[in-house]
């Protein structure tokens, strides 16, 4: 199903968005040195734009004809990783330096906000060819699911100086910024292929469980996957005292011994040492954590089947396939 | 012209449009906190959205029906606001204290682009009573803007450790920082009303003509006008070492005194003294550079009317009237 040529072609079409005011200010430097065209380096693995072109070819729209939704979503995509590279403090990603380490914070900030804009232009290039009702619509959902992305980082940075992180509140924050770009996705890539709206905003609902399968078999991979696959460092999220699933599960059940090894942990400071990630990450694994998050980002996958069955929608189960194949990675 | 229950409802609009995701999460606070809703503080002057008015009653359409387009400029305006206060690492805007600083800098960023989101939402909401084609050209030339002030604001940023800026150079960055939105301010009124496309676009001409004026003019008044009036610091954008017009225009100049004064605080650290400010900004005005701004700045006005008289459009001088009394302070 992805032929290298799909991909390659999504990587030109990117191309192409991203360098389309190349016009010699700093910026437009910036935003193709965040992208890394030009340099051989590792791309991302594009799995938004991709979602994008697999409900589009479900729908019976070829990869060609649906391009400018695929790159609208990923670089939405990519100018939320170059502001949240900023709210995190990190330095580097996919080997490289952040943007914003590279540039400088003001530079950082306004490289992400100027790809903001190509995105949307991206999608609005391409809307030449669609009735104007239909390009109106992928512009407002996409408006949506990115209002809907800071909702959930505002909640992910509050995060930070809270003593306690219920499980309301963690499904909310992966709501909005995973699950709603995963929707988006979806959504558009269906809206392209000229489906109803209403079965668009079913893919959305897809989309979305997905997301939240997806985010919460990251946190597992970033407590216990093997670093050389992911791409970062293990247990860099508990180091950093992110309320990711495993300890937000953990910390709601009964006191134990464990627990407190994991609320103490977390009762600390911002950074954690070395031997405090380990300690917590045993504790949370003797808790049952690990597999309780397995079995969450299980129900959400189930969740996304039940709403396919239901709305009548991935009949081939191509979404299924891809999402199991390029996204789902442990479950 | 402007009758206070217009800016009234102006006002009571971009309330709505801000508050429309008050769902308790904390980006949703922190934006009407920018605004300053319900403070009973200080409004911003609401100038560019005001011109969004001023454009649509000259083409023939009633407050009432634009304020969607005017409320979506001013959002995006304060939004870049809220990004340019930590590019530039200011504390202070209109008496408050900048968002960034009372929230923290993840959550500045992610608010500023909250606001953006919330900006486009606001036209598309308005969309409804119009063409889809019309909805979806106005949202084109937004983002269109949007692109051009990150390119402009990223030349800005970039001037700060340049040894020279050229008046070409300072040209293209407020032309993009300042003059885009002004521009674009224009060109939605007029397609809101209802103008054809071509006759928007020169709104949009006049509009950047406008913006241009407006800059220079602020440039003059950051080192010249009275604090109390504007709000700044007198001498603000010197001690920063901002390359403003009076600067770039005096450091082109042939070689002298007074140019070597402003050569040698602007070759020198970062943040300039006020004895250092003092003398810059008196060798300035003994160069003639007030002067010089104030005459590039009624060309830019001389030129709006070219442009006016030429497309035939602002047929009432009404768009001139508000510049003249709303905007040009000093000319």
């Amino acid at each position: 199903m992805h032929s290298p040529p799909a991909l390659d072609s999504l990587e030109a079409a990117l191309e192409r968005a991203v360098s389309r005011f190349d016009d010699g200010s700093p910026v437009s430097e910036q935003i193709r040195y965040h992208f890394g065209f030009g340099t051989g380096e590792r791309r991302g693995k594009r799995l938004r734009s991709r979602l994008v072109l697999e409900v589009a070819a479900e729908e019976g729209a070829p990869a060609d004809e649906v391009l400018d939704a695929a790159c609208a979503v990923e670089i939405l995509h990519e100018f939320s990783l170059v502001h949240d590279d900023i709210e995190d403090g990190d330095r580097l990603r996919r080997g490289r330096e952040t943007t914003w380490s590279r540039f400088g914070l003001a530079h950082g900030i306004n490289a992400g906000d100027a790809l903001c804009a190509v995105a949307y232009l991206a999608l609005l290039d391409g809307g030449a060819a669609r009735p104007a009702e239909t390009t109106l619509r992928m512009t407002r959902v996409l408006h949506e699911a990115h209002l809907a992305m800071c909702a959930g980082q505002g909640r992910d940075i509050a995060f930070e100086t809270e003593a306690r992180v219920s499980m309301d509140d963690y499904m909310a924050m992966i709501g909005g910024k995973t699950a709603a770009l995963f929707g988006v996705a979806c959504e558009l890539g269906a809206l392209a292929a000229g489906a109803e709206p209403e079965r668009a905003r079913a893919y959305d609902r897809l989309g979305r469980a997905y997301g939240i399968a997806f985010q919460i078999e990251d946190d597992v991979l970033g407590t216990w996957g093997d670093s050389a696959t992911t791409g970062k460092p293990c247990g860099a999220d508990l180091a950093k005292r992110k309320w990711i699933f495993p300890v937000v599960w953990a910390l709601a059940g009964p006191p134990s011994a464990e627990r407190e090894t994991v609320a103490a942990a977390y009762a600390g400071g911002r950074v954690l040492d070395p031997a405090t990630v380990a300690a917590a990450s045993a504790a949370l694994d003797r808790l049952g954590a690990r597999q309780a998050a397995l079995h969450a980002a299980r129900a959400a996958l189930d969740q996304a089947e039940a709403v396919a069955a239901a709305r009548g929608i991935d009949r081939s189960g191509r979404v299924r396939a891809f999402f199991a194949r390029a996204v789902r990675r442990i479950a």
